[in-house]
């Protein structure tokens, strides 16, 4: 069992991380004092831990009902979140209560909004059963929703008061939803962790890779919560990166494997700039490549990438400011000089 | 001119207060940065004072696009808060920019939760319109959406960046918007301060009055951010005032209205129970009445009322607490006694 906590604005949470929590979520839960809760989860996941889940919960004397929605992005949709403010009501959930978010990014992201609002904020406890969502969306208080015009675009940061993280679950991940959260995880180690690297060879060391880029995101979080400065690095990869996912109409590539492209673009594009270290552009792509994760995008996606680059949520802040790495390790923010993003063409295939 | 500065959670933010303010809108909102802004307004007040907030914001070089909602509590809900993003997605806003709140208590509550919610938090201006807002709604930073099961059950706290009030737009307010307003004053001056009493008397004092009430709702909130403890006291006359609005289906008093026979018939209730001091409900009558505003309900309203008593938001929040006057210019918390409610049928007329 290893622990970390998290304190920020006044409150603090903590991560728990263990083979087999999950059939010990009640012990958990219970002590944050809620009477029941609802637990949220997708068509993917549900089969597979909602049962073992709601039983921990009973067990240890909280009332639980399940919503279960269909799995993938599009459920991250105001429409949902109306299906999940039904079950909140439905369930009597309580501002003492809690939602129970299990499943990836979409119900931790949805349910965190849902959890946020409801009676203007109710417990949200994050049980991440992805290798993104348990690296990077699970913690960090961004909640989100997608409008038609673009992901993310409503939203809180609301903390989440307990994250239980058991790695047991990535064992039913599919082989492309795990390469994809290695896209993440790649990410945690060029920004800001060179030591991360070797560590990412196979997948023997994968919980204390979990808990090391927990640990980053953390310290990230806790200076910059609001993600106004430093927290913006975690964004490496993921200007060029969203772009593409809108290109694709989010059919194509999934958001790791978007990210990793993403990575590998911009670096391309920095290194001939003679920003990023001769070299580390290559070696970036060829741990992509080792876990299947692409380097590129396709030629044809750029008329498509072009105008989602101009409506980026972080453009909308008005002056871009991307990431790019000085070498394998370290991340860097800088405004984003006049035309810069269109060199990307060139390495599109 | 007068001035309040409301400080919370690290922030601060000014509440101005002046005659023909509405034509200097932009003088203030120009300082806080943005460089566009949508103004949200509805059927009502856009045809009395949306050119004049626009044509005083782009005079200062805030460009402004004006979204106009129909008028009525029906707008507070989920389907006109997707319209209200639309509005902000085509005026291009971004994360600097702002949303200008210019109405009552529907627009200033639905306009806050947008604001608060789209890209995780942009600015808001509240220029409140009514006297309902601006005494009481559009300060202490609660926004809100009603869902099909309640009013109020979705929103987030999020103060707004600049309160902005022209005590001239209380001019164009109908009779009965103003005596609804007065509900929300006579609360006030109830529930903290006997020395508002007198001022209560006529129209002359409008502009003090609105003034005392938002100081009073200033340190309240400034104690209280969150709704634990004091700010509890502005609820006054709220549990029962709810429960008929309810019970009604909202079709038959307006708020300040169901506040008003809420405050006198709970005082009938606690007089009676020896918690109030003795006359002091009659007293109470005298000053709702010489406001044309109702001291009590219909009895056939009670079998609505009843369940509607026991899904009171505040209720959900496990153990009723209710506010009740030890004597005017005093009100105190109290848990709700068992049945204490149900008090209320023997003074239903």
């Amino acid at each position: 069992m290893k622990t970390l906590c998290v304190a920020l604005g006044g409150r603090s949470y903590e991560i728990h991380i263990e083979a087999g929590l999950l059939d010990r979520l009640g012990e958990y839960v219970a002590p944050l004092g809620p009477r029941k809760c609802l637990l949220l989860s997708d068509s993917h996941v549900a089969p597979l831990y909602a049962q073992r889940a709601t039983a921990a919960l009973q067990a240890a004397g909280v009332t639980c009902a399940a919503l279960v929605l269909p799995a993938g992005e599009t459920t991250k949709r105001i429409g949902y979140l109306e299906k999940v403010y039904d079950g909140l009501i439905q369930a009597g959930i309580t501002r003492s209560d809690a939602l129970v978010a299990l499943g990836g990014g979409v119900i931790g992201d949805l349910g965190g909004f849902a959890a946020a609002t409801y009676l203007r904020g109710i417990k949200l406890v994050q049980v991440p059963t992805t290798l993104l969502a348990q690296v990077d969306s699970a913690v960090g208080g961004k909640t989100a929703v997608d409008l038609p015009a673009g992901k993310n675009l409503v939203g809180s940061f609301y903390q989440p008061h307990l994250v239980l993280i058991d790695p047991d679950t990535l064992a039913t991940l599919p082989p492309r939803e795990l390469s994809g959260g290695m896209g993440e995880v790649i990410k945690y180690a060029a920004t800001f962790d060179r030591d991360l690297w070797p560590l990412l060879e196979g997948t023997e060391h994968l919980e204390q890779v979990v808990l090391r880029c927990l640990d980053l995101k953390r310290q990230v979080v806790q200076r910059d919560e609001l993600d106004t400065g430093e927290r913006m690095l975690l964004n490496f990869g993921h200007t060029l990166g969203h772009a593409i996912e809108k290109a694709q109409n989010f059919e194509g590539y999934i958001h790791g494997e978007a990210v990793a492209a993403g990575m590998c673009l911009m670096t391309r594009i920095t290194q001939a700039r003679g920003i990023t270290r001769e070299g580390d552009a290559q070696r970036l792509e060829d741990m992509c490549r080792a876990w299947n994760l692409p380097v590129t995008a396709n030629k044809a996606l750029w008329p498509a990438m072009a105008p989602a680059l101009n409506q980026d949520k972080k453009h909308l802040a008005g002056g871009l400011t991307v990431v790019a790495l000085e070498e394998l390790g370290r991340g860097k923010l800088m405004p984003c000089p006049p035309h810069m993003l269109e060199e990307v063409v060139s390495w599109l295939r």
